[in-house]
């Protein structure tokens, strides 16, 4: 059988396991997730095994040491990946949810309930666990899954999932709800794209060039997730101390994630005071600041910012910084460059506060606080799926409802309209 | 200028209109909206010159005469116009909703607010209403319009968006909020499908093969409206009498409409008493029926149903109809053959509507009621600007909080990440 064949096997597969999943209740749900955790654990040394092949095939072609470490599993690993599945069973369900309900005038009892979405397809990178986290949290919200992870966990992926679905075989949800989309090659993930017919939405998790090759070719609706440029913005008016604080958390806790800060912009009021102190607080947790000409006047250690250091995602020790005349120009540096994700204020000004909040276009606003926060876990959805950085259908962190729709239901007695 | 430099530059003011428009609070927008609904009224004649030159040239085409009336503008028509933006101006604004809100436990305050989406493209067909309707939707929601319409109401709807412009400008609102695409031509439309850069939203407006072209073809996130092949599913424990007045009036009450029933399913055991009734009430109300062998049995005068009866979307005096024998298998006709927009179930047994409306995957499912039902008006929503049949984003009809997006705002007093 040809891989296309396969495809639109595994696809008609998901869509008949997600149309008898999507009636289920809670607790068979739990129930299914439950066995999915046991079974990772007690399956220890058969993930160890595949994940082994693919760590050796990963060595052999000369991978970072970085990327072999996100690649890896261990009974510590393994254990957590089960402990996530536990904790996204101990969730409320939202499918069922009643999100708005009346009587029509005409009697009519009207709500609108929450429903699965149907089969998701997530396109995602290296890290295995992201197979069984996903997978979960599509079983929770009712959707059946297709799996298309990175070729180079093929071996730990194929596992994960044949230990999911013997789990699930056991279980009131249909084993097909996981599957791994076969070949994880570039056509199995273009086919992925293409397949409205088949997958009601594609999630793309991993950095900014597969999301934009997702979001490009995709015909199938797509949650765009993560790309963070995020900003700190220390106002005339900011408390400099905080703005410090806020400043090194934001870059350096976390340097790898979406929500890390990626440029600095300082009010020039502020910035004789302030800019001397936070340049040597970065180099001290060893960030490389890349300045424009007015920040460089402050540090003979700032290297040169280009216009791409404005737009960049580090995702390292680096940041882009610069010096602005005013609140505007700071809010207009930042819908300019930025990418929508979250962006900080740090002031004590609440016209400031309230100006910056209306007007930056971004799915989060952090007003002295930390742009870190900006996370599913953070905000108490308990499981995330990913941020999206758009503006239909969810932006921010995307917890379980996000991963549903809703369906309107009428009741009457024979109303017919006049 | 190229047509093509001409878009962009209409692109670029629709983002600044749009930049400027998303802190505008209700007043001013209901004010401007105002403003528009006098200056329509008051430029009646311009209107009526400008739709007169449509006329002619649809005229000379050819233009069927229920296609000319539709794209007709008299007196009334500009007051009725008028009318329905004042009507959006009279409800409450989305914009600035507090969607979710908490104080996190480290003291963040978190709020999840509506804001507008940006700039919303519409691509829609003949009638020029739909220029004013549209536009009107989108201040109200603080969103800029692009407006592509047909090039067959090109004189009219240059005429709607000049004087509108008009209006705006001595408002609040800025003038370049709406504006009509140049050229109206099949590039701009395509254009408009790619400048994902500009445009937040498509929204297409119009028939099947339309919206399955804005669908194939766009890069911009589209709002998929308005394909229905609604089902009349009469139960083995339905009330005859009820299920044949909603039957007649989901068919005929308005038979051009997208929530107007275009499949009849009748179980086995109510079909010998059901049918002769069902088929001489829709043809004494000039129906035809393509029915399949066991509907044909009833009445020499149904007409064989091809496949393609079944999914069709009539919008005519015309139903598919088939006798089924179990719910199960109506759920399964529906699920293969229809558009997931309204199906009914008409019965007496709860068991049986409520596994229909769990396992019809539809935006709307009407218990014992007419499928016109599905409608945003009658939902009590006071203005529609389509009704979505995607899952994602809005699911249904779509009134003035669906053109809207979240933003989290989150506001701390130093919090960072530990």
């Amino acid at each position: 059988m040809s891989e296309a064949e396969d495809l639109v096997k595994v696809a008609q597969a998901a869509r008949e396991a997600a149309a008898e999943l999507a009636p289920l209740p809670r607790a068979p749900k739990d129930a299914a997730l439950r066995r999915i955790a046991d079974a990772l654990v007690a399956a220890t040394d058969e993930i160890i095994e595949a994940n082994a092949e693919d760590v050796a095939r990963a060595e052999e072609s000369g991978t970072s040491a970085a990327m072999i470490d996100r690649l890896r599993l261990d009974a510590g690993r393994i254990e957590a990946i089960a402990a996530a599945v536990r904790q996204i069973a101990d969730l409320p369900d939202p499918v069922g949810e009643v999100v708005r309900g009346t009587t029509l005038p005409n009697g009519l009892e009207l709500r609108q309930v929450r429903v699965p979405l149907g089969v998701i397809g997530i396109i995602y990178e290296g890290r295995p666990n992201v197979t069984v986290d996903a997978a979960a949290l599509c079983l929770k919200s009712g959707n059946a899954v297709l799996l298309r992870g990175s070729s180079s966990a093929y071996a730990s992926n194929t596992a994960l999932v044949r230990i999911m679905q013997r789990a699930l075989a056991g279980s009131e949800v249909p084993e097909r709800a996981v599957q791994l989309v076969p070949g994880q090659t570039r056509e199995s993930a273009r086919w992925l794209m293409r397949a409205r017919e088949y997958v009601d939405v594609l999630i793309p998790r991993g950095g900014a060039s597969l999301i934009n090759s997702v979001v490009e070719e995709s015909t199938v609706p797509v949650i765009e997730t993560g790309v963070g440029n995020c900003h700190v913005y220390v106002d005339a008016d900011a408390d400099l101390d905080m703005a410090l604080r806020i400043l090194i958390n934001a870059k350096t806790q976390r340097p790898s994630v979406c929500n890390a800060a990626e440029t600095l912009l300082v009010h020039a009021a502020v910035a004789p005071e302030f800019l001397p102190r936070a340049l040597a607080a970065l180099k001290d947790a060893g960030v490389t600041v890349h300045g424009d000409e007015r920040v460089r006047a402050y540090s003979a250690d700032v290297v040169p910012a280009t216009e791409d250091d404005f737009y960049a995602e580090y995702l390292s020790l680096d940041i882009a910084a610069a010096v602005v005349d005013s609140l505007d120009d700071a809010i207009a540096h930042i819908r300019k460059y930025g990418s929508r994700h979250t962006d900080a204020i740090v002031t004590r000004s609440l016209e400031a506060a309230r100006r910056f909040a209306a007007l930056v276009d971004s799915a989060a606003i952090a007003v002295n606080a930390s742009t870190r926060f900006t996370d599913g876990g953070e905000f108490g959805f308990g499981a995330e799926i990913g941020i999206s950085t758009q503006k239909l259908h969810a932006r921010g962190p995307m917890g379980l409802p996000e991963l549903t729709s809703t369906k309107w239901i009428y009741t009457g007695e024979g109303q017919v309209r006049g």
